[in-house]
């Protein structure tokens, strides 16, 4: 898979920063020292816990390149390393693990999760947000036009991608024996796209990312062109022309 | 209708203050000089608003005189007065129009919101949040256990008393055209309760009293033997005892 596009990936910064500044906004420690942002990519999300935690000591770890160089310049004063968030493990003397939409991508990551609220010293925080789409029209779908023939099993990975997330219930009985106290919300946002097109642009650098990667520019072409038609069936515009696209994202704040 | 019940809706401060607080965080203008409170009850969250906004001149409303004798207490420093959202009118030079869980009480609410938007001035916000659960199995199976006839019709208010929310694209439209911004969010809290007992001790003074207060007791032991029994199916505990019940509330920021 190519590595990411930090441009693409920040046209909707706007849309992107909302669950990152809602989950800050919840974060009872308002002094953390010694905080990670796991999934950093360019640097967005971190730049953000800077601005929240002014005092704090910051580390961004990411698993491309690219977005790390982005968030060096982005966050001069912050640390940043490249990294996989399966085998990386929190400074024990850390205050808070951050992450801002990356465990959906990680394969078994409520075990990860787990694993890292051992690894944090009583009273630190793990905050977690996961887009949790994969049952909305917008992702099913996308799944099922990657079963055409026409797309000849190159999609199979793309289908695999993402885990599907835990029930509410299924990450409080995996995360609240390892804490003092666990808070789950579960947030829709409702963004005001331009049309199709515009829930097409909001997910091209992310979840259509793994559909479209792996297809010539001709089937892409035909992928987009099913994947529009679908979108006008649960997405139709309303008088004014847009789309109110809901967006359901999970939340996890565990206080060790 | 009894006068509600100031002392038993205060248990659940906790759960009640978290949207509020949600909601607060989200008004864009942090200095608002007049703020009305529509439905403040006992007055919590007029509280919020005043410690959000110091230097606001804080107005509550709410129909119910008990609630207004609790609010005054509570928040010495705001003015309160007994009003009925559906004919009440805000101050033109208003800069925000709060309303924490009210409008879903209100028939017609929407047009009430939409008359309220209207009368405000440019850059003043309208911030409203409603409890949408109607469709949740919490109240979908009072509103079936009521039907039964050993409640010989005294429950036929109770189903009637509070209008279904609209999606967020009905709010999209006849709002939007009202104002400059709307930010529409749903947001599913998992409320950590004790059981099935715990979720009739949270809604016992809000969506469950309207079935409650017009039975016998005998009629309102059975009425609540029976909803014990469908919140056991629908909301079963888990390992350690308790039920994580999944509160859904509609967020709308309008700003004029």
């Amino acid at each position: 898979m190519p590595d990411w596009n930090p441009e693409t990936y920040l046209a909707f910064a706007d849309e992107r920063a909302r669950p990152a500044l809602d989950l800050i906004g919840r974060i009872p420690n308002r002094a953390p020292e010694l905080v990670h942002d796991v999934g950093c990519g360019p640097g967005n999300s971190t730049g953000l816990l800077a601005e929240a935690f002014p005092g704090a000591k910051l580390t961004g770890i990411d698993s491309s390149h690219a977005m790390i160089a982005k968030a060096k310049k982005a966050v001069p004063k912050a640390q940043f390393i490249v990294g996989d968030a399966s085998e990386w493990s929190p400074n024990p003397d850390a205050d808070l693990v951050f992450s801002n939409a990356l465990f959906q991508w990680v394969p078994d990551h409520p075990r990860h999760l787990a694993r890292i609220l051992e690894a944090l010293k009583p009273g630190a925080i793990l905050a977690v947000q996961m887009p949790d789409n994969l049952k909305e029209p917008s992702h099913y779908e996308m799944a099922k036009i990657a079963t055409k023939p026409a797309y000849s099993g190159k999609l199979q990975g793309a289908v695999r991608a993402r885990s599907p997330l835990l029930s509410p219930q299924g990450y409080h009985q995996i995360l609240r024996p390892l804490c003092a106290r666990l808070d789950i919300w579960r947030t829709s946002y409702h963004h005001l796209l331009a049309g199709q097109q515009g829930i097409i642009d909001m997910l091209s650098s992310t979840g259509l990312r793994p559909f479209l990667d792996p297809l010539l520019p001709s089937e892409r072409e035909h992928y987009l062109a099913d994947y529009r038609k679908a979108l006008t069936t649960h997405y139709p515009a309303m008088d004014d022309g847009l789309v109110l696209f809901p967006f359901p994202r999970l939340f996890l704040l565990a206080v060790k």
